[in-house]
């Protein structure tokens, strides 16, 4: 088959090192010659803001952080930036940290370094997030996506170990789906895959042992290659399935995501060899189904979404729904039939490889 | 082991597609919103060039392109740029043309997109190189890095299967020497993986067919990821061995980098056991040196640098002058005595499996 592909790499400097990032802000900092800092940190993260910000002097500190970035949260921070004269937007934090930060530069145009304390990626993306009488609306725009990016596996030690599984997961989810996403394309398979393995590896080792830094570090880069391959090549029939599940039925969000990936990845595997070799190799198994299952039973994943609330009365909206939004290239042709069944299987928690193409 | 790095992503876009160049060039100059396109292409590829630059308008078209971009060359086209207020360069060719469109950017700072016809891989680097009575001069500034890139596999088919060869294995070289340059990260690792892999696929299929369409694909995208990961990492023991045989005795470059590379693969492996696992399942083998030894058999590369005019009285001086470059976080010590055994290894072409180290 013919290589045809757009791929847009966007630039971005990591600096990854754990107990390093007050050295690494000070430097960045300094190598971007920033003279007029504003430090954004939520309320609850003062504290942890404060030892990332040990070495440089903000003219400004920001706290009120609120989840999904309110329009008007955005425009009174917007405010404090231009009134202080800031010429660089330092953020300590998770997602809607990371989030307010991005709609300062989008109208401000100021450059970002973030310091994600959270696996949630949105650190190395373009995208932005608004939410106004309670509706979202998210767009793409180069100015919001940070500059550097500075991991520290230090900062995220104290994150719940159930959290981080289901954030781990999350990640994981993001890069199999990408390797059949719609924008789908050889580098981000490439780093999609290198995600699975840190994930994979760093996923196990913190929930032997919260305090494991090298697990902490491998979730921490492979949340960061996880966003880096989704945003790339986009929502895949997994994301499409669980984007329903959660809107139209309020299953909630970590629990499906771990339970349906399997009947994803199950469903298409056989219908994409080169993509379910790729898996398999990434968790180190023969087979890319086998090697998820193991790494489910590891963690005590969720099994089904009976747990959650799903009942077959919601088989057929679900499927209704669902199907018209999953992507022309997935790799195996998608039918009322056939996704009826993926739903059964998951919500029963039935074996996935029955879904398998290789035993129809 | 602690995960330390830091890792710069050049931005980029990359349009993909054989038989689309004009199309995808036409889209990109109306993306750019570009109304004054200067197109730069050597004389002898006139005719590749204008079918490219079909469906756009250049405003002036420069010819003058010379190997190294002498000074007075790069002054006199970015006078012309400047005379026709050009707004975008594009220019079509190998290196010396990419670099020809390099140096009018690093004054002007106008933007380039660059449509490749050889495996050269300048296109994807943010490296600049002018020569001036005779010395050459390179450098690294983000203004030179084309905004986009558009690779197309038909321009590539009437290079000869024998360069194509050489600037492949030249690739390939790239790509293993990544896996411990000395900015090595995990990052440009993976795509120096996937780069060995595209490049083992390609290159036995052009000398099968040279007209091989997927070949030629892959051999394309193999020499762009191997110019995107060894910017990254930079050069590590291979490079700086063959810098000193190609400088201080002027040996043939692509036999040289051919020849002595299997050499620093067994010498390093054992010491790496992670990249060689990854070079190794790049190969599809289960051993990183069978695996390039394999691909070296079927494309009947370059044995011995005896055969090149490498002799036993040139070891001592040149193991003088490459134990010193040599990268301080190459896997394994290198000495005065297992470098002088490392090419006098290559000097007869004797078997690289000697110079492992769990034989030692």
């Amino acid at each position: 088959m013919n290589l045809v592909f757009e791929h847009i790499t966007l630039g971005q400097r990591v600096l990854f090192g754990t107990g390093q990032a007050a050295d690494n802000l000070a430097q960045e900092v300094e190598r971007l010659n920033a003279q007029r800092v504003m430090l954004i940190a939520a309320e609850t993260e003062q504290e942890l803001a404060a030892t990332v910000a040990a070495k440089i002097s903000p003219v400004v500190e920001y706290n009120n952080v609120v989840m999904h970035v309110p329009v008007e949260v955005a425009q009174e921070a917007r405010s404090v930036a231009q009134d202080n004269k800031v010429d660089l937007l330092v953020c300590v934090g998770g997602g809607s940290t990371t989030g307010l930060a991005k709609a300062i530069a989008m109208e401000t145009r100021m450059p970002i370094v973030a310091v994600p304390t959270t696996y949630a990626g949105s650190e190395a993306t373009n995208v932005w997030g608004l939410t106004e009488a309670a509706r979202k609306t998210t767009g793409v725009d180069d100015a919001v996506l940070p500059t550097t990016v500075i991991y520290d596996a230090d900062l995220t030690m104290t994150l719940p170990v159930e959290l981080s599984v289901a954030s781990g997961l999350n990640g994981m989810a993001h890069c199999i789906d990408s390797l059949w996403g719609p924008r789908v394309d050889p580098i981000n398979q490439a780093l999609a895959v290198e995600g699975i393995r840190a994930l994979a590896e760093g996923l196990p080792a913190i929930v032997d042992d919260a305090q494991d830094v090298t697990g902490r570090e491998q979730l921490l880069y492979g949340a960061y290659l996880s966003a880096v391959a989704f945003a790339s090549a986009g929502s895949g029939m997994h994301h499409k399935i669980c984007h329903v599940l959660g809107g139209t039925f309020n299953l909630p969000h970590a629990q499906t995501h771990a339970t349906v990936l399997a009947y994803v990845l199950a469903f298409n595997m056989d219908a994409a060899p080169e993509a379910a070799a790729k898996i398999a190799s990434a968790f180190g198994s023969d087979d890319a189904l086998a090697g998820l299952q193991r790494l489910r039973e590891r963690l005590d994943a969720p099994r089904k979404l009976a747990d959650y609330g799903f009942t077959e009365d919601g088989i057929g909206e679900a499927v209704e729904v669902a199907l018209p939004a999953i992507p022309a290239n997935n790799p195996r042709t998608v039918t009322e039939e056939n996704l009826t069944d993926l739903l059964r299987a998951a919500l029963h928690g039935e074996d996935p490889a029955q879904l398998r193409q290789r035993s129809s």
